[in-house]
């Protein structure tokens, strides 16, 4: 029967499946939200509904209710389903002549169509109960309704939605904003981060303070979006984060301060990149990297939803250059194994001629991932892995299967000694079905290149039926130690920050500032959850001389920019250290979405529109002048390229 | 003594007194702050020290601690007083020779450098506690001590801040956030707003959503920020509210919305505005006007601080018809009388002139307000009300006093006669040493200027000692029945929004909308306090049909530029409303702060500069280009004008 597929497969949470929700349902949603111990809000206080429609159960038998909400479903003029944010109840349409006028009303009404109803709730008649429905047991019999707001004929229906692009689906957000995957990112959010409210606010005293958003340019700010003022030539900024506020609200004396911020980075068009975003922005005074940490541990465990499982703290630590050397990146997904292992010494007599020029090199190295139950990948993956490696870093990737029976089946195996495969074997654990990728090469460059293969293969090997990583496992890594500076790609010479140009160093590393900077690690921290950074933050440098000494004679940066915060360090800061957590890809990873837009209410497409409103948009020249400033129009050719491609609206 | 008085000013909240706060002191300021019966916060968590400064009391007697803070004073080097968020200690430096090296930090450091130390708490000898100070029954006996960060010579001493000028402490402000108001003005602000989102979230259903600000410029939005995007010719507008996308939201089916919004104006210079503010936004489904007015008094009376009378519910509620006639104004301050009262049928036969010119008019009217004790203003009181009047309305006032001995002493007194002067006090309940304003003219006009005296006379009186107005009383008022249109000044045929274009028609008045549509009243209402207007909000149209007519055939706006919004009603919308408070607004009166910059952390100046960093700021020309925007130089005359201003920086 339709209904009850269509209402089971809702009530499954599955009714577009762009997460992988499988616990909460409609009818339960705003009970499973609700937090922990706390009481249960009044979600029907100051309106003209009695209840909810997802909260009645045969507890309210008898009881006389009201409820506003959309149909979502009618049969055969007899009964039709109701919903509203809470649920879906069904609903007996009167079929005696004296309820004529409530008849016509619930039956001539379009779908998505709003509407009031009194009526008693009843149980249904045996046998007629839906256990898959949370108020499967009741219906309610109707006594007045009042059609609110009639639907007009949708652009779609709405459980087709799943069936929709994306971009269809940001163009009426507003409808897209109705289906229960929505419904349950968004009051998620909200709740967890009013669980972080608390836990940071009323069980350890931080203090919420905003930080403005119109702000002066930073140095090398190049993304950040400027905002012309009424002053000829002077522009506001959009800062990236309130790292400079957060800062002097420390030298202020504030002591503990955090803000769930808006933060804006223009990168023109970037997948899974959102203008503006959001960040839980923490700073503490006299705190050290384990206080930060065992602050975060506490605040991902407290504010945790309550249908996961709960968090496990403390979380696991290693080094930026474990993790390079054991998953080539700096933030690994550690679900999983595939670790990268260094068996240059297996091949120092190899007579394959790759090993042996990697080898012959000061820096060479040979390095391999054993990828179980490889042997399930398909030619064509092993071509797209190969394909890869050449492409992207122009290596050699050799693929190695070791089949117990027929033993070596690589067309390499001949080139590969006894004694090797032996040690291979015993070094990597190899076993039956498995498959080792193997490449030469700098330490840096093999570790990289495997670190991506190793996903890439995940993803190959969880196409063909081999799961790898548990979607319901939430796996917290720190990685640390970090160097404070890197070598500019474009100038090897000149050092840039790795993180920013605040972060201290360690104290142990401090003396070699002067003489070799670039092997001085920072204080600085990331948070890694299944392989997607989900946070930074670092102790701060607090000594203006220090902060000088780095920003003018290592890094060359214009210090008139930042002559404020320099000036404050100055005046009695306290040694300070804080973190941001990035709480749309938090979300992205806690409810299992596949964008981030799926966890923001009315995100941008790719490009940065908002498809719904049709933003950015043209401004009349009179409405530039008193910000003194006119567009400079690109020449014919390169206004064809623009014009030529708001085509992302309806097709993409 | 030096120390004693500087510490019982601070402690009694007085150290710059910008706010008439009395109750809160220093070392109490985290537990006057803490909420009600919950459990206070941890505010040593994570970090180096076992005790915050302010918190330390008898009940410590023994205890070894280890405090960081600031060094607020020295005596002597025989003890000194540290200073962190939560108060101030007294640290005994210890005199003996195995100390030396403790001996030599506490005193060779800098006043507000940072230090750590470890001590014992002890007894003050007896008669040397300090009752005045929360923390004066006891002091440190300090083992360790560690200079953590010196400071330099400050630009002036902290303590004579009060003596500064705004300018400074904006330039400075991360040393104005040091003094006791700031740091009482910012943590309060955080409470308040936490107990809000607990009552909306956590008691109401609410959900905490994030609305976008980069966004479309709305109709007749000359006062948005604009951001140019990478797109010829495109910008994004910061919007002034999250209104379409709160009513996107319950199209939606979110139900019960709320956020903490930055809203965003630009009104070039003004006293008192911010270019960004902050409100507390909040739309519901199925509510009516009575239901948004309990959920905000609610609210209020939930989050209210501790340290105030209980805020008493529900507030009282006027007519703007009635405000207007009463008070002369949409946000009266009814903590005090001097209501307007028609006098017109007094005067039907007065003889003096410019009465008789006012009655005769169709629309004419005289009124007047009685000024309580208003024989001590002295004249040149009574020459500024007069020239006010002249000034600002055109308008003759008589200002007509009553002596009860020497009957009239106004000059006007012989013109008035005897039936009409007993009337007069009648009508007006005056008293002896009373002032009556008397004026003439339109019923609007009128109450307008005789509100404006109102209020200019309880300024005058309470310079001159006789209080009107109890800063301690917080008299909030719902102002009601808001006309939905009015003419546009320059085009009196034209209408105009007198709130927005989406507030709903009153019922009752639907049918005017065709026929008289200036006589239409809205489902608009005000919430009003000690004369300011903190919040206001409406009931929606819902009904796509009728927010078409308003928005094209009434108003004559652009629908395209709304065609999203026009679009989603048609989709079901349900009937909601909803409001916005002002944060700022609201804490400013709280805390009785003289502007929102000290409820602010990091404010913009009055001409829109931050004062610290010096934004908005130049940007190079190849900064520009990315966004096919260039600046149009003003001719040289408006030049020198922009460049002859920047004197806020020091000298405002």
């Amino acid at each position: 029967m339709y209904l009850g597929s269509w209402l089971s497969r809702l009530s499954r949470g599955l009714s577009r499946p762009i997460g992988k929700i499988t616990q909460p349902v409609w009818g339960s949603l705003s009970r499973s939200l609700s937090l922990g111990a706390q009481r249960i809000p009044e979600f029907s206080s100051f309106v003209a509904r009695t209840n909810t429609c997802g909260e009645l159960r045969s507890s309210h038998l008898g009881q006389e209710v009201t409820l506003c909400g959309w149909i979502q479903y009618r049969r055969q003029n007899t009964f039709l389903v109701l919903r509203d944010c809470h649920g879906l109840v069904q609903i007996i349409i009167p079929q005696d002549e004296s309820a004529a006028s409530v008849k016509k009303i619930l039956c001539e009404a379009p779908l998505e169509s709003v509407v009031k109803v009194t009526g008693t709730v009843i149980s249904r008649p045996p046998g007629q109960e839906n256990l898959k429905m949370p108020t499967g047991e009741i219906e309610i019999r109707v006594k007045t309704a009042e059609l609110l707001n009639a639907c007009k004929k949708l652009p779609f229906e709405i459980k087709d939605f799943m069936k929709k692009t994306e971009a269809l689906r940001l163009q009426y957000r507003y409808l897209d904003l109705r289906s229960f995957q929505m419904q349950y990112n968004l009051r998620l959010r909200s709740q967890i981060v009013m669980r972080m409210r608390e836990y940071l606010c009323n069980l350890h005293g931080f203090v919420d303070v905003e930080t403005p958003t119109l702000f002066k340019r930073t140095p090398g700010g190049a993304k950040e979006f400027l905002v012309p003022s009424r002053e000829p030539g002077k522009f506001y900024s959009l800062p990236q984060s309130p790292q400079q506020f957060k800062q002097l609200l420390m030298v202020g004396g504030l002591d503990r301060y955090f803000q769930v911020a808006r933060c804006y980075r223009d990168e023109g068009s970037r997948p899974d990149r959102q203008p503006e975003f959001t960040q839980i922005d923490i700073e503490m005074s006299f705190v050290d990297q384990t206080g930060i940490q065992r602050l975060i541990e506490g605040l991902l465990q407290y504010s945790w939803p309550d249908d996961k499982d709960p968090v496990e703290i403390p979380f696991p630590s290693m080094t930026f250059a474990e993790a390079l050397a054991t998953y080539g990146t700096d933030k690994p997904d550690i679900r999983f194994g595939m670790k990268i292992v260094d068996i240059s010494d297996v091949f120092r007599n190899t007579e394959i001629r790759f090993l042996q020029d990697a080898l012959a090199k000061p820096q060479g190295t040979v390095k391999a991932i054993c990828v179980p139950e490889g042997a399930y990948l398909r030619k064509q993956d092993i071509v797209f892995i190969r394909d890869f490696a050449t492409h992207h870093f122009s290596q050699e990737v050799l693929p190695v299967f070791l089949n117990a029976k027929r033993n070596w089946s690589s067309p390499f195996a001949k080139f590969i000694m006894e004694e090797e495969r032996l040690e291979l074997t015993r070094l990597m654990e190899i076993q039956e079905e498995d498959m080792v990728l193997l490449t030469a090469g700098e330490h840096e460059k093999a570790c990289s290149l495997l670190g991506k293969l190793r996903l890439q293969c995940a993803d190959l090997l969880e196409m063909r039926g081999v799961v790898l990583r548990d979607p319901a496992l939430f796996s917290f890594l720190w990685v640390v130690d970090f160097p404070l500076f890197v070598t500019k790609e474009e100038s090897p010479t000149e050092l840039e920050s790795a993180h920013h140009p605040f972060t201290a160093p360690n104290p142990s590393d401090i003396h070699l500032l002067y003489t070799e900077p670039e092997k001085v690690r920072g204080q600085h921290y990331d948070l890694v959850l299944n392989g997607s950074e989900i946070g930074g933050g670092s102790i701060r440098i607090h000594d203006a001389q220090l902060q000088r000494y780095i920003l003018a004679t290592l890094l060359k940066e214009d210090v008139k920019l930042l002559s404020h915060l320099l000036q404050a360090l100055d005046y009695g800061a306290p040694p300070h250290g804080g973190i941001a957590l990035g709480l749309d890809r938090l979300l992205c990873l806690v409810t299992g979405a596949p964008s981030i837009r799926d966890v923001i209410a009315f995100p941008k497409s790719y490009r940065g529109h908002d498809l719904m409103s049709s933003a950015p948009d043209s401004v009349p020249p009179e409405e530039l002048k008193p910000y003194h400033i006119q567009v400079t129009w690109p020449a014919d050719s390169e206004e064809e390229n623009a014009a030529a491609t708001p085509s992302e609206n309806l097709s993409s």
